[in-house]
């Protein structure tokens, strides 16, 4: 069998999500639908993580199984031929018959966008959040360096989520203001919780607006509490890359 | 009466254009259909230019004529809460009586854009022509300054255009490339005539792959044929700016 691994780009606003659901389309279920009509076999995608309904990606990396003897090149042109406008193959390799989307990734990087602005903007409405507030940059790359290291964050994962542990690694967190008012916040963890990132930057921004401190951030974290933690920020903000 | 000068920022995908038509919706329609609502009076919004099919506006200046005496920021923000999420006014401002869009308009600036690569980008797919050829820039940029000056465009016009003047002085014309693939050509006149921009565009493409040459371009030019000229670009990359 060999072993192929796809970097994939898509628009998360026409599906639930990466993972097949029992209702609506998904992304993995989309391309696994086209690459068992490309090869004649069942195949199986693996994602190297779930994102969520409307959640984009600009980086997703994915690994099958075939025993199709199409070359890679083939596969991604074929593949983008028949896949929807809305999801792409930005490459295509033979890897090692070890490599694993999921177990083989060390780090994963989100990127969450905000319109800062007053005035909201046509070419940005399905790819940023837009929040007119003023925000408080000195009190809110404060709390974003708490983020750093090693800590349980239950305070910023989806409700009901399973009890399986919270600890993550978070290895680096910015931010990046663009002239137009595009922010864009920028996390590298070992893992991410369900919605992690959009409760981070929810209970984040509640701190640029001056409704919460840096302080405050710090104790809803340190209480491992859902209930502490300020609203998610829509999926459509986000951005999975590699 | 006050005029009203607004600054208008769509994305062209659902609309047949600016300008009102028998079929379809405009931008000019939702908008004036809108300002009606506000001010409670039958509105009659002017634009610089007629925006095609698809078309996109960074920058569409429009001026209506009112008695609401409603300040300018309010008549922004209501706007901006009836308006659909593909049009939003960046701008309102009161201007003197003579002000008119497009009789006060010294020059207009449109950019195309163009992905150039070999794969398609789900992001850049309703704001970009997907053009992956290989591009001789050296021959293009030769066409490209063949442009600048006083021409009769009558060569990159759409068919069955009515007989008036298709002269056009065109002061600009350049490529920006980003290092992603994104192309964009950016080329401002005193005006232009319908569809010029989209068959310059792709007529200037021929050139690039090969297909014409810098001096068959000029000799297209100067027929004044349209039947000479390449093909038209799609709508679909094309951005009106001031």
């Amino acid at each position: 069998m060999r072993n192929i691994k796809l970097l994939i780009e898509y628009d998360g606003a026409n599906y639930q999500g990466w993972q097949i659901q029992l209702v609506g389309p998904t992304v993995q279920g989309t391309i696994e639908k086209k690459l068992s009509i490309l090869t004649g076999e069942t195949i199986h995608l693996i994602g190297s993580g779930r994102t969520d309904a409307g959640t984009h990606a600009i980086g997703q990396v994915a690994h099958f199984k075939t025993q199709s003897r199409m070359g890679v090149h083939t596969i991604q042109k074929a593949m983008n031929s028949l896949l929807p406008p809305d999801i792409v193959i930005q490459k295509a390799e033979e890897v090692e018959e070890d490599f694993h989307a999921r177990k083989s990734s060390k780090s994963k990087i989100y990127e969450y966008r905000i319109l800062n602005r007053d005035t909201r903007s046509v070419f940005h409405r399905g790819y940023a959040w837009h929040f007119p507030q003023n925000l408080d940059w000195k009190e809110m790359e404060k709390a974003t360096q708490m983020l750093i290291g090693e800590h349980d964050f239950s305070s910023f994962r989806s409700v009901g989520s399973p009890t399986y542990s919270a600890v993550r690694k978070v290895i680096r967190a910015d931010w990046r203001k663009d002239p137009d008012g595009l922010i864009r916040f920028e996390i590298e963890a070992n893992g991410f919780l369900k919605q992690m990132v959009r409760a981070v930057v929810g209970t984040l921004l509640e701190v640029g607006r001056g409704r919460i401190s840096a302080e405050e951030f710090r104790r809803i974290l340190e209480s491992k509490d859902r209930k502490k933690g300020g609203p998610t920020a829509p999926g459509h903000g986000l951005f999975l890359k590699e």
